[in-house]
């Protein structure tokens, strides 16, 4: 009998010890974060020099990390600098890798990582776009092999989405989702590999725009970042752009945005073709947003608004 | 000697009163907005009960408006609530209009305004996206129309837009921002019009990516609205989305992205097809973002983004 056996993975929330692979800005962020929940940290990275710079990094993010509150034994001495990957990965629960986005380089990594690391850890990559069906060819266990995006700064930034390759098991998914979300992370799992993923496709979009506007133009790199800062981007950070236009909608919400506004799809207003507004995806927004409100009214969600955009409004210095 | 002489209008920080036309969310919105900054506000709208409705979003305003801080005589009992469209341009020193999204409605709508209104007052409509061009056409005196375009809800949100159209005179437009900025708004003055502006245009580029992503089924409506508010709706209060990449460049800031980065421009990462990455172009952003960093380094940038994420986090009471 040579079936493998299912892994036997340490239990989310009784992680002890994690490997940060890469000592670069995302990297050392990852560190300085795990840090700060009271993990152990084991880091390598191929730069000669990269120990003194990974504690400048950790210590650059530390007084923010300690103004958030610092997890129960907390301590920057808990980080332990390894000559080698091998070394990093003894013991460990679990492993980032944040190496600079390069797929031949990304390949590469995993299957030393993989094939450095004990069976039953789930390796997980800061990937921002390589699908990690693309980046886990080399790998001798990829079933454990997953997407685990974040936002910079990693060691504030809650978001991290979570996504497999096709050689992915589903339970080094879902371990991977479970731990992160037990390191205290607001994780997406993805039930398919896109391109991007969530976010940066979102972000993309509006960059893309912005540039063709420079391009033509049109609007000034200020007046871009100003429109933004002064306008919707106060909205964002506690009502995405979805609820954003369920609130555009008045009493009727998102249906009523939909079925009224919806002609305003066709116009140029940016370069990107809107998709036909069908019945389909019609309902699919409006009860996306329905499920997002979960019960609280337009009239709730108005006044959770205006309490939160003064308050953002507070917190940047503009009242 | 028939030729009109120069229009002499109020100073801009020397208005007094304001008109607001429409009384809908947006233009409840602005109403509540000039009272709370001081000014008198005379109102109408053709709805026969308009008076009760605009008088309750005044009131619901009014919590939000007070903890930011009231200008000095600040008054509720400043609005007066007209009978008459010409009765409510009567004295008026500037007119808002506010009515609801339909061409042929705010062409009639402008002209009676138009006709009603003193030459020399500046009226400035908040439409999400006609240019002025198309509306002023049946105005006897165009040169004093423009679009003045908030963000919901106008009494917090900071950004006006402000543009003419074909037969606008500049300084109206000059003077419409002037006396935005006097009223405590920021303000984006366009030097040409351009189909959604600038702030909506951006939106609507992320709005049909994501729109597209949950007709795909790549993405929940709920896992978009997080995937921006746990993520990069975390930065866009205090950086926009170019100095946002300025810092993701590291060091070398825009000019090491966009030479590091710029293929992937060419990354299937939305719909949205990229502008060629010129040297002109490159150029155009790196500066630009020079300019608006003024002075401050990649490091002076970063030390505010986590003081600011940190503030975010607790305003929204993630922390």
């Amino acid at each position: 009998m040579t079936a493998r056996t299912a892994p036997v993975r340490t239990a989310p929330d009784e992680v002890r010890t994690v490997t940060c692979v890469g000592a670069g800005v995302i990297g050392g962020g990852w560190a300085a974060y795990f840090l700060a929940r009271g993990y152990r940290v084991r880091a390598w990275d191929p730069a000669p020099d990269f120990g003194t710079r990974l504690r400048h990094l950790v210590d650059a993010a530390w007084p923010a990390l300690t103004e958030l509150g610092l997890a129960d034994g907390a301590d920057r001495a808990n980080l332990t600098v390894c000559a080698t990957l091998a070394e990093a990965v003894e013991g460990t629960d679990f492993v980032q890798e944040s190496a600079p986005e390069d797929l031949e380089l990304k390949r590469r990594l995993l299957a030393d990582i993989d094939a450095a690391t004990a069976d039953h850890v789930v390796i997980s990559s800061s990937t921002s776009g390589y699908p990690m069906t693309d980046m886990q060819t080399d790998c001798a266990v990829p079933g454990r092999t997953v997407v685990g995006h974040p936002f910079n700064p990693p060691y504030l930034v809650p978001l991290v989405e979570v996504v497999g390759g096709e050689r992915t098991d589903d339970d080094a998914v879902t371990w991977a989702s479970d731990f992160l979300r037990a390191a205290g992370k607001s994780v997406i799992t993805m039930d398919r590999e896109v391109p991007g993923f969530i976010a940066n496709r979102l972000q993309e979009a509006l960059w893309r725009e912005a540039l063709h506007m420079v391009d033509a133009g049109e609007a000034t790199v200020e007046q871009i970042d100003r429109s933004i800062t002064d306008g919707p981007g106060l909205r964002w950070p506690f009502q995405g752009p979805m609820l954003t236009f369920h609130l555009a909608g008045g009493q009727g919400g998102m249906a009523h945005m939909l079925d009224h506004f919806g002609p305003s799809l066709l116009s140029p207003w940016t370069r990107l073709d809107a998709p036909e507004l069908t019945p389909g995806l019609r309902d699919a927004v409006v009860h996306g947003c329905e499920d997002e409100a979960d019960g609280r009214t337009v009239d709730d969600l108005v006044a959770e608004r205006d309490r939160q955009v003064v308050a953002l409004l507070r917190a940047t210095g503009r009242a």
